[in-house]
């Protein structure tokens, strides 16, 4: 528990299938705990519920969301839907109080299993080819009043291709792409509970759209491919269809022996124009 | 009530939020029955359900397959998990009896709303340019060994690209790659509720690499992104990541106006080496 992801990720079981949690702050973008983070937090639970089976592994993530989490308290429900020799298809739903009743933030599917050592793919997306780490920018080092919104990026590595990074600076490059390398700030190795968090971690691809502002996630589902091997991973995400208020953001990450460990697709609603 | 498709999905109201429905074995591919045409019985059960509300189209649907469904009786179960005012989120699922007990055969989330008119889109993947349909190969007339196991072939009027088709000769393109048009054998318009079944209509891409045999899903996600024009629509679906046993299946469905009007990605199990 020496990392900021392992703490933050942390659960109390507190009943059969029902463990608390504590959203930390420290994961905060705009206005609201990150998605990405909170499907880490729900995929920590799925793994303790499950740990008797030997299934430790996130196979496939659906989470549907429901209204923005805030820091604090908050309770992940699990209910084995069906239980298998080799994976299992698990319900769960992170919950938090509010104003005195109790407010569902997420609801979520999963196929869990054991991902065992990665042997060799028969096919794969090949990773995009970045300028070498040091000539990328590092969000982290964003203008202060930007982590101030958003504090997650303190917690991230992120390194963004510059090619795709115009919109920082009031020029998006308009491909409805973001890429870069990524490492969590505290050098915490990746695992597949980690790629949850990965795959909602760049910014929105609007942004490179001229599209500031808030995209409100309707639906994320996560496949998880491969245990990653330490180190640097690439990680891209793009748009390629924008239309009725919606768009839809995939995304890859590969690690560092290049191999695709991670791939997903959100859709989301599109920012509203600024005032 | 004139289609096959309508009589297909057509449900009976047993109990709040529960539907009876009759699994059609025309809609049989291999060892079960087709997992899109499940996908539109369970969203049909969900937009009676928020009849109400005004929000009849599905714009996310994520369904985990945990058995194989059969020909006969099943419930399909519907659950309000977050009632919004232009949309809506719910939990879905259809079981059957099996040797005198209940099993759940998939489990499901959605968001329903209302798609209303399409406007124009703001980016959209363009449809792939096919030879006219007349040159393209109708799976309806497939050998009568074939429809033997797979009789909803004959429900559909696919007609298959023959760039790609050469798997149904023994010659594979080894492009993970089917694309053909699409519409039902009896005509029925396409609306969203009927995308649902055209996301999963296509024979699995793995015929394309060389794999015959049944492709077991663990997730399939669809995104409707717009209510179908009439006449042809164009289906394209294609795997770029195998590994590990499995492998993801992408889907786009565009209308006869050139819009794409419907997306999906499943996560499936590579089919098993013939013996």
């Amino acid at each position: 528990m020496d990392f900021e992801l392992d703490r933050g990720i942390a659960l109390d079981r507190v009943a059969e299938g029902e463990y608390s949690a504590e959203l930390d702050g420290g994961w905060v973008v705009g206005g609201g705990v990150n998605g990405g983070y909170l499907l880490a937090v729900i995929g920590n639970a799925i793994r303790t519920e499950l740990a008797e089976l030997g299934q430790p592994d996130p196979v496939s993530v659906s989470a549907y969301y429901l209204s923005p989490s805030v820091p604090g308290p908050a309770t992940v429900r699990v209910r084995q839907v069906r239980t298998g020799r080799t994976r299992s298809t698990v319900a769960a739903s992170l919950v938090q109080q509010q104003g005195g009743r109790e407010v569902e933030r997420i609801t979520a599917l999963a196929v869990f299993g054991d991902l065992g050592e990665p042997g060799e793919a028969q096919r794969e997306i090949p990773p995009p080819v970045l300028p070498p780490v040091e000539e990328c920018l590092a969000t982290a080092e964003a203008p202060p009043s930007f982590i101030e919104v958003a504090p997650l990026l303190q917690r991230f590595g992120t390194r963004l291709d510059p090619a795709y990074a115009g919109w920082a600076l009031g020029s998006p490059s308009g491909s409805g792409t973001i890429q870069g390398w990524f490492k969590l700030a505290d050098d915490r190795p990746l695992d597949p509970i980690a790629l949850l968090l990965v795959v909602d971690a760049l910014p929105p691809v609007t942004f490179d759209l001229g599209l500031p502002g808030w995209a409100p996630t309707l639906e994320l589902t996560a496949h998880v491919r491969a245990r990653p091997a330490p180190g640097w991973a690439i990680v891209r995400h793009a748009t390629r269809n924008v239309s009725g208020g919606m768009f839809e953001e995939d995304c890859e990450v590969w690690d560092s022996a290049g191999r695709l460990v991670a791939q997903s697709r959100q859709l989301a609603l599109l920012p509203r124009p600024p005032a």
